[in-house]
């Protein structure tokens, strides 16, 4: 297999150094649209779902096929809100919806599969990370979690603060821009954070053989206010999220520094790849370990 | 898009007159995995849905994604039973699965998302039959109607026909071999049975702008005693029924003329392509309208 089993996307080889990309992601209802998401939301939420892993892997979506179950409930103009979200988001990031498939189904299940082509070595993988390499990420962290707090544990919080919040969950975008040019800037390895920041430095690290300290903490200013406001830990709410959507990577020192200004501008320093395999967060002369949860771990 | 919306498959160009085939469809437990059909079995099914489409427009398929959902009353055991089913599904079509999605869901999901390429002019769509090609099928039908009708309404039958019908039902088969020869043998317009017979004539009557003469009633022999047991029209059961995954092909009749011995054992020509948009099933003299109905329709 062109690509190792478990990365973000799979692949296989047409010839030529050129790579078939394939990525399918299933949204249910229950578990994928919290209380408060509209049903365009979730149409536009499973469409990033599938964009942000072939972002990650700085590879383009080209086309896409979406599968959806519709339970008998639904009314029409319910079903074409989800559609609306689907469209738009294709829109947004170039995508033509060429096929699909419609089924009665106990609950909303939207199956995206998405396909794309690129140079076997322009793809970045969740290995290749080395120590030494710096590690960045795409945006700051904890507004998912946060917002999830606020919708399903109806946690208050200051007007503005809540709506970018609640857009985290509603409205998360994939980081296509960036993740094209990643491989311009040096990546080394790249994922996607859907699972939580924690969870994806703990792949990258297994994948790479590398571990990771942190010195940063990539923490967002609407977060910031949520933590100190509800008397919540900032360092659980930026590892142990979730459902985000930035990319986290490694770029060769050198070949970064080489990169274009405008190209920097997209990436945030957190730290470094070491040797080991051991993950901690730096923090005034103290190390604290980042475990290897998600999201669905620290909720419990 | 190089192919027509609402075709078997969809496409992308790839350039160089190389097209990117693709097909997602949805099994859903309730609707498609009758009571008598085991989990390997419908695990099975929902792969050879996916195959069956490839097969109808001459293309191999390659690569498969299995988006999975699962209920959470399934037992580990349960869930390999259905992986092993997409597993030799899959080994038999000699197509890799190389990734996938899991979730839980309410019922049983099984999404299958496949990709192969073709040479563009390879590709045999729905449209593209011309009056006086030949009508063929390559199989014959009614089994899969009157197999759920002894799984759904407990209907008795001689136990060695009872075996055939069953096995139609829930060990269906794709039609590649055939599928892959469409080409060789003049085929001009092609599509599957899923939505049975009838259907399928309507389909390739409405893509390509011409009408059928069917003189040939393709009754499987099992159907035939099934019906006179039951006392029930053998027309109904092999027009009006579905989940039947034969292909219905015109074909160019010099062409067909010329095609190997071997390739044409596959065939079974059951009528023509007329002008107009009249589809009749003729019988001693007498026309009988094809009425473009499915076997959903056909239940009530």
């Amino acid at each position: 297999m062109p690509i190792p089993h478990g990365d973000d996307v799979s692949a296989v080889d047409l010839g030529s150094g050129i790579l078939g990309v394939l990525k399918t992601d299933m949204l249910v209802g229950k578990t994928d649209v919290p209380a408060g998401m509209t049903l365009q939301q979730a149409g536009r939420k499973a469409f990033v779902m599938n964009v942000s892993d072939f972002a990650a892997k700085g590879v383009k979506p080209l086309v896409a096929l979406i599968a959806i179950g519709i339970p008998n409930h639904m009314k029409r103009k319910e079903i074409q809100e989800v559609a609306v979200g689907l469209k738009r988001a294709a829109k947004t990031y170039d995508v033509r919806i060429i096929g699909g498939d419609t089924n009665e189904s106990d609950d909303l299940t939207i199956v995206t599969a998405t396909f794309g082509i690129c140079e076997r070595e322009r793809i970045v993988l969740r290995r290749g990370a080395q120590a030494g390499d710096l590690l960045a990420v795409s945006g700051r962290f904890g507004k998912t979690s946060a917002g999830l707090k606020i919708l399903q544990e109806n946690r208050g919080v200051p007007p503005k603060v809540r709506r970018g919040l609640i857009k985290a969950v509603c409205m998360p975008e994939a980081r296509l821009d960036v993740g094209l040019k990643l491989k311009n800037m040096g990546a080394t390895s790249s994922i996607d954070s859907s699972d939580g920041l924690a969870w994806s430095l703990h792949e990258l690290s297994r994948a790479s053989s590398v571990g990771f300290e942190v010195s940063t903490l990539p923490i967002a200013k609407e977060v910031k206010i949520f933590a100190e406001v509800h008397k919540l830990n900032p360092f659980n709410l930026v590892f142990y999220g979730g459902e985000e959507y930035e990319l986290v990577v490694t770029l060769n020192p050198k070949h970064y520094a080489r990169a274009r200004q405008d190209v920097k501008k997209k990436m945030c320093i957190i730290g470094k790849a070491v040797d080991g395999r051991r993950l901690t967060y730096l923090k005034d002369g103290l190390e604290k370990p980042i475990k290897a949860i998600g999201w669905e771990h620290f909720k419990r």
